[in-house]
């Protein structure tokens, strides 16, 4: 496991993450002492991967409420600071999930005691690292069933261990299909704007050794018409009550363009991506992030001087398109909205 | 018209070409004046657009044939010549279309005298430029009757003036129907690897003063399915004869989207960008380019180190998805296969 890359590791006093905007070519980790330093890492995209943005927070959480002990109204104090959290990014459930469980089941001691509180966000931080680390690899193993000596399979953005705790979701299955022995290959995007694809999924792929080639964004669609992908499998950010799900800009029009082509379509995400208060995808909030992501390129200006630009951060793709879901409690099929049993 | 961006210029004995890979933010010219030096800024892609480049093979032919009178066989230096130049880029068909004419028409001295043959290479290159000139802004007339007050008109890549002699194809019905007053505005794809959309479009865009947005290439769906663009126009590289088209890498997904979410879809072209030799798009010889171009950006390495990419530079459309084609003839509609009047 020496080569493995980590998204996070909590050294006991100090969330250490691996600063995601300086791959591939810089290790370069950032020591989070305070929740406001969790929640810059998160906001500003050193740490992205909505299940590892679910960590960090509750390690965020655990954070606040050491510098709560010291403060006039503890609870208080820890109370803002989930709000806090959770207002650095507003698509991905995991966030949002995390945070709400610390409150809800990791802290008892909350409003009475301090010190056994900040205790408490800590081992339940563990714990939630632990779940992580288990539902990934339990979706990795239903998952890698999916592929087929001779696949290559299509992705975008980054699901791999630097986009969750350890192992990966969509990316997960593709290296344990490897790792089974199936000769499989892989079909990258490069994901503008922020290049996840190229940076951080190309890194994890040369890392697991599987043969692979990078595209862009706007060769999806050749690849699929000229037979070089044959499986299309995608993380997910959060996935409302009927199947519809939030993932990466540009995974809505993957899921139209296999469709056409009549290739599988799937996602892959832990149950704690699951947000069963919303009915479908539209009740999911999209990320608008700054144009200046869009009008740059890896720091450097591009656009000419006047553009302006959208800048969606993610995008929802309709039940209707998934061919499956990919979970640690196995795979669903349509009709999606029984989600205890597949 | 101190404003219009220019591609190319003629300057008696040289060819100024601008140098599109400083653009945006650089307006820098590169002096040609031997046919070598044509070939190489094609090669290059210091100039791209299938109409720019057609018009510039014609210059270089007649820089050629000026090389040639000091040559001992210039007929066979000529034709050589045509070869080499016809060779830098594969897939637009106007470049070998305004060689192959150079020779056949242009040159009709062409193995009796040398210097008769330069003069008449020379009026016959300045004559194809004037012919782009004309045939772009028919077809920019035609095509503005397309677009209503209200639509925004989703394109990629550059097909305005700098992709041509003069005016544009797709740019060009863009831009006449915003001339005529029309309630328009555009969201323009950035257009990786070389990012035509983000440095060229946007420039041409803000020059003309029409409203835009520029978006990554992994926008596009979400911006149909948000009723955010309500037509696609695009350029064409070559054209079969039965309607199915070349454009750059990008065009054919878009069009697959386009017929998802039921907008029209439209390719502009003069009649120059047709190649009636070939039956089908299936024909058409795709480039394929150095995968630097997709890991690299402005000389700066993005993809991790031990990553291969394919950069197939054009698609192919077929017919079935295209609303129309936009021509100096005027829009021919489905069945296509009759070409001399819509």
């Amino acid at each position: 496991m020496s080569d493995e890359l980590r998204s996070l590791l909590w050294t006991g006093s100090c969330l250490s993450v691996l600063d995601q905007l300086k791959l591939p070519f810089e290790l370069d980790w950032i020591q989070c002492t305070s929740y406001c330093q969790v929640y810059s890492v998160i906001k500003n995209m050193n740490i992205r991967g909505a299940p590892a943005i679910g960590v960090a927070a509750a390690y965020g959480m655990a954070l606040a409420a050491r510098e709560a002990i010291s403060m006039p109204d503890p609870e208080q104090f820890v109370r803002a600071a989930a709000d806090y959290l959770k207002s650095a990014r507003p698509t991905a459930i995991n966030l949002a999930w995390a945070v709400d469980r610390c409150l809800a089941e990791g802290a008892p001691s909350l409003g009475t005691d301090a010190v056994a509180t900040a205790d408490e966000l800590t081992a339940f931080a563990d714990q939630l690292a632990r779940d992580d680390e288990e539902r990934n690899l339990a979706l990795s193993k239903y998952g890698a069933d999916l592929f087929d000596d001779g696949d290559t399979i299509l992705t975008i953005c980054n699901t791999g261990a630097l986009a969750t705790y350890r192992y990966g979701t969509a990316f997960g299955a593709i290296n344990e299909a490897f790792k089974q022995g199936k000769n499989i290959q892989v079909i990258a995007l490069e994901t503008r704007p922020y290049l996840q694809g190229a940076r951080l999924t190309a890194l994890e792929l040369v890392t697991a050794g599987i043969p692979f080639h990078l595209i862009t964004d706007g060769m999806a669609g050749f690849t699929m018409s000229h037979g070089m992908a044959t499986k299309v499998i995608v993380g997910a950010d959060r996935i409302a009550a009927n199947g519809d799900f939030a993932n990466k800009i540009g995974t809505y029009q993957l899921a139209v363009l296999a469709r056409y082509h009549g290739l599988p379509f799937y996602t892959a995400a832990p149950m704690s991506s699951f947000d069963f208060t919303i009915a479908s995808g539209a009740e999911i909030p999209i990320e608008q992030r700054d144009e200046d992501e869009v009008l740059t390129f890896a720091g450097q200006r591009v656009a000419a001087n006047g553009s302006h630009a959208y800048n969606p951060s993610f995008d929802v793709t309709p039940n209707e398109l998934l061919t499956g879901i990919v979970t640690d409690r196995g795979v669903f099929r349509p009709p999606f909205g029984k989600w205890e049993q597949p």
